[in-house]
């Protein structure tokens, strides 16, 4: 019997698909991978510190934080850590007043800095020896001390002499879904909803408790369950019982459920006739349902509302207007301690102005009239969403209102999910941004976070990206985008980078080469995605309704500011959208020292030059080029970009799992043709007006324009 | 400083949390768990008759039998087996053709056996020693029978003079996809469709390896993608590029991409005026559709079609039959090796005849009139995948046609993914019904596979349970229903005691008690759900549209064979539809063996009494009792059943991961639940024409028959 000889090439290929199978688990994982640390050195220092863990006080929180400190430490030690009763090196975890007066005494000044949910992670010693602390006041900042401790593993970082002490700066830190009920997501790209309506309330997935401990791992504390373009049929009993269900199993990771109020559910669901907000049977129908909800669900979060917005019904059907929508509303939860989260984000098609400038103009004459539980949702942008936009001018205009951030995570405008983005760089810019309201240092974080203007609530929404996949996000990196929104919410002035470090590590590797290199690539991706599809402030020209790929060209939707033609602007003289004081004044909605700069054509910066100004084709820009030229150079750079994101990828595949690796690996690929898709349509398009040559180093495109304009995405996804 | 004491009811409680965080890997695996076995010696034992692997050939296919193997047996024996050079204790695979000569003589006799991609697992000594051979004529037989040698090993079966030869009975094992192009699923009740059209053709998720993997390893080698209900889109350029990166990924897997035809795609992606099947443009469309889709996938399989049916285009649009619109569409295919599955599943709202009739009547005409290559596809039953029928008439009555069989695997009728029913039982009671076509012994089975009739063609369709829920089918007991549905298909003649047995073993563990346990379950439970559903022949009697729940009362529906009333035909004298020879004569499209028993009151079996039979509700059951009475008791004994499924399982708690227990567990509740709901609202409804008082042993309903009629279940998912 004669068999061939083994094969070692054969072999190597072999194992290579063997280790590629059956790893769901790590996409599904996300930040909580919870990998055995290889190194046996660190291991036992960590161990050393770490031998058992000892629990003061109850409750379904706090088994919540044992329960995941033994879930980490099995994983990254291998080290079964049960409750204890030696007396050192333990973990020692409970509110600060369920803790012995011995304890308490040790941490008596730390205490004091704690702010809301805030924790502390503290080496106390005492004649019993050293043990770890993780306290706060109430029972979920323990469980954030506990997750903020198991990261420190994660991340390598030491564990000797710890001394942490670190609040939340926001009250609300909250996902909103724009999940039907038909289990689609509008602006979904990572599968159907999480919500399985048809199987609650009785069958309570594992999903939905994963849900809660990756989201309380980063301190969100809300999440609105529901479309913001609402379905009425959520108010009633066969939906509440259902949300009552996920309530509970969110409760112990200190989540709490709030919902989309539809404005004319009255009508709807309550069988009256009308839904004026000043209506008696309205008001009451409200106080009624209010009731109802907090009687199965105590700590109900409130409600958020789109009203009088793109269709949304609202009070001014009825002749009243948003404060006396919201008020009603505010009213109907607030002897239960609920909230209402008014969005901000409204425009119509009988006001010619500029739409941009729309919202500002409705909202900031409100300011001071709204009731104490209301809060109002500003886009960070006064558009919808932009890879690049301005800040949005209500930030600093509504001193008495407190204003909360809204930021979409899902990429609606910036490649669905097939496009590696890392958005906290762009969160970070907005944040950072400064408004002037109160003189300089007037940043749009220090109004989210209520501390310029004295307000009692705050808070940061972030529009889900969350679905059915595998890896919850469609693509492995979206899942940063979830994580340093949560990191953003819990303090607005953290660094992306620092954000981006820390989830490579607990995502992928601690190897320092990977995280640098990776790292560098997630700072970046930001601008690329805006040099391939949005350079110099050009905005919402892409295609129309799915929003996936270019669409410069159109011009033919009856509403005039949902045409890509209404945002750029191109003639032959050249492109942009004069938003300056010889335009449509937007500019003037900015606090003087801001309003200067961006209507200077001289002082705006480049990155909002066409937002602002209408410029000619010749226009020099800063680096002596044409705009012209400089344009297409810009779009060519963001195609450079990925082609160096591609590289920079393939160089760290030993850092990565197969199957993550292949993945991203994949996505990528999508990237760059994307890329060139969208510079080689914008810039056929555009040519048409500046009739000028692509100059060197762009590539010419391979297909026409007439190619780009047909192309045509029947059911893409997220409509 | 004082810590409390620990506790050990907590730490046991705390030990049972921890245990059940992340786990979602063993609901993904399905019966792919390869678990660690934990019998040293049993290990030790596996391990000595297997060191080392020895490759005969190279192609993607046996590259993959060779990760399979690797894959399995090191999660099982922990034991990473290589490519080996020594000369015994191996592996080896390979074709037949590829084998040594030496090796080849060895199994002579046996290769002779083996038909079609029919595999051979044989101990084999020479004087090299003993070596465990898996081979075939075919590569994609080597995987087959790789992946039942792994499966002895999943079943703690020996591996010790193995000589096992084992071919599939039937040529077409597939999967009907009812997905559409907008990611929904027809009667999909475990998340959203598996195929990403957004991201393909260039993201390949693991998931579409997983998916071929599991389906080779029950001998699956068909798929098609798209809903029989279809959208011509899907034979567009840019839809037909990502099924072939689809086709491309399931090839080494040896599965077959297949789509669904829509009749009219001739007018609405060909710009054509018609799509009359005898129009010469219309039949060259279909040819050059036809060669650009084999120029792209040579291994296509070819089309299902549902033509004239529900409101679909076909060829009596246009005054033709089915065979001449099968015909034009097998023509088309003829030249590449394709065919056509056409489905015989019509009835019309313009026939008054029953309902039960149609299709027989339609169809059996036709006999030996379609071309070779068409397969008419049959549902089980002659009404539409009920939880019980008599087997479909047309079985036996078209024996110059190779006809197909069609189960649904997902649970339209049956309670969605909520309800545990294992389904190859009730697939067993159609396969082995006798139809006398030829006799006794002319059972479907017979049929189904080609033997009886001497059919060059075979096969047997699924319609899938499975989505994008993490289990794949929504219950995890319904994984069980895919596996059994795979088995059946490869031989219609396997017992579904057998196929339990092998898929608890595989999927959960293999101690003896358990598995007795809960095969028992499985086994009785398809009964069961027939009991609370729809006992004693009854049909049909469900809610309208998404077919979830009771709602015998519905009659205002516009198609009269819609509305349950027609199916039950309950009155003051009785219950049941007359299709006797004194009624609609539908028994006589049964070969008179079989007419004689259905037909006669006295011979009929009497699960199915009311469908055969209108029957008084004084009349007397086999057991004494009155027809009201036994009915009522039935329904009730179903309920009882649900009960004694729930015990079992929960006796069975420490065999199973803690993740699937609760899931299993909930899910039961809410059969249980849904149970009492259909005894209630069912026999609540009959009551108003019975007039009769519930029997001893029923329980009374707690709610009206008001409050059944009135429950609404908007969004609903499937439909």
């Amino acid at each position: 019997m004669k068999f061939k000889k083994s094969n070692k090439t054969n072999f190597i290929l072999t194992f290579l698909l063997l280790s590629f199978l059956g790893n769901a688990q790590n996409d599904y994982k996300l930040w909580l991978q919870y990998s055995p640390i290889s190194n046996v050195e660190t291991v036992s220092k960590y161990s050393k510190n770490i031998q058992g863990i000892v629990k003061f006080g109850e409750s379904e929180t706090l088994q919540a934080a044992v329960t995941e400190l033994q879930t980490g430490l099995q994983g990254m030690l291998n080290n079964s850590v049960g409750l204890s009763d030696k007396k050192e090196n333990n973990i020692i975890i409970g509110t600060n007043s369920s803790l012995s007066n011995d304890v308490q005494s040790l941490i008596k000044t730390d205490i004091e800095k704690v702010q809301k949910d805030g924790y502390i992670i503290k080496t106390i010693t005492s004649k019993n020896g050293k043990n770890i602390l993780i306290t706060g006041k109430t029972d979920v900042a323990v469980l954030y001390g506990a997750f903020n401790f198991l990261r420190l593993i994660q991340t390598n970082a030491s564990v000797e002499n710890l001394n942490i002490v670190d609040s939340p700066k926001t009250d609300i830190r909250i996902l909103n879904h724009w999940d039907n009920l038909d289990g689609t997501v509008e602006r979904g790209y990572a599968g159907s909803s999480l919500w399985n309506w048809q199987k609650l309330p009785l069958f309570i997935e594992q999903r939905y408790i994963d849900y809660a401990r990756t989201n309380a791992s980063i301190g969100i504390n809300g999440t609105v369950l529901t479309n913001v373009n609402a379905n009425a049929l959520i108010l009633t009993p066969l939906y509440l019982e259902k949300v009552k269900a996920l309530a509970n199993t969110f409760r112990p990771y200190g989540i709490k459920v709030y919902l989309t109020a539809r404005f004319s559910a009255p009508i709807e669901i309550g069988g009256l006739k009308t839904a004026d907000p000043t209506n008696e049977q309205v008001i009451n129908w409200w106080k009624e349902k209010a009731k109802e909800i907090y009687s199965q669900i105590p700590d109900f979060g409130g409600f958020l509302v789109k009203a009088n917005s793109e269709g949304q019904p609202g009070p001014q059907n009825y002749g009243k207007n948003h404060v006396d929508g919201a008020n009603m509303l505010a009213d109907a939860v607030a002897p239960f301690g609920g909230v209402i989260m008014w969005r901000a984000f409204v425009y119509s098609e009988h006001d010619i102005d500029d739409r941009a400038k729309q919202a500002y103009t409705e909202f900031v004459p409100y300011d001071g009239k709204f009731r104490k539980n209301v809060i109002v949702q500003v886009k960070n942008g006064p558009i919808d969403f932009q890879p690049r936009e301005p800040f949005h001018p209500m930030f600093g205009a509504m001193p008495k209102t407190p204003l909360m951030m809204e930021f979409q995570i899902t990429q609606e405008y910036l490649g669905f999910s097939s496009h590696l983005v890392f958005l906290p760089k762009m969160y970070q810019e907005v944040l950072q941004s400064d408004t002037y309201s109160q003189g300089k240092g007037s940043t749009v974080s220090k109004i989210i976070d209520g501390s310029l203007e004295k307000h009692t609530i705050s808070g940061i929404a972030g529009v889900s990206n969350i679905g059915s996949d595998l890896n919850w996000t469609g693509h492995p990196f979206a899942q940063a985008n979830w994580f340093g929104f949560g990191k953003l919410a819990w303090n607005p002035n953290l660094d992306a980078e620092t954000i981006a470090d820390e989830w490579l590590r607990c995502t992928f590797s601690n190897d320092d080469n990977f995280v640098k290199s990776i790292k560098k690539m997630m700072i970046d991706s930001r601008e690329t995605v805006v040099n391939y599809m949005t350079p110099l402030g050009l905005h919402h020209i892409m295609a129309t309704n799915h929003h996936y790929g270019p669409g410069p060209w159109v011009k033919n939707l009856s509403r005039p500011e949902w045409n890509p033609v209404y945002y750029h602007k191109a003639d032959a003289n050249g492109i942009g959208f004069d938003r300056s004081k010889k335009g449509t004044k937007a500019t003037t909605q900015y606090f003087p020292e801001v309003e200067k700069e961006f209507d200077n054509l001289e002082t705006c910066p480049e990155k909002y030059l066409l937002w602002f100004h209408h410029v000619s084709w010749d226009y020099r820009l800063k680096n002596g080029k044409t705009l012209w030229d400089g344009l297409a150079i810009q779009y060519q750079q963001g195609v450079n970009e990925v082609k160096t994101m591609q590289d920079t990828w393939s160089k760290n595949k030993k850092h990565v799992d197969k199957e993550r690796f292949k993945e991203v690996q994949q996505l990528l690929e999508i990237q760059n043709q994307e890329a060139k898709w969208w510079r080689d349509a914008c810039l056929l398009y555009f040519q048409q007006f500046s009739k000028k040559p692509l100059p060197q180093g762009v590539e010419k495109p391979t297909k026409t324009l007439d190619y780009f304009e047909s192309l045509q995405f029947p059911f893409a996804p997220g409509i």
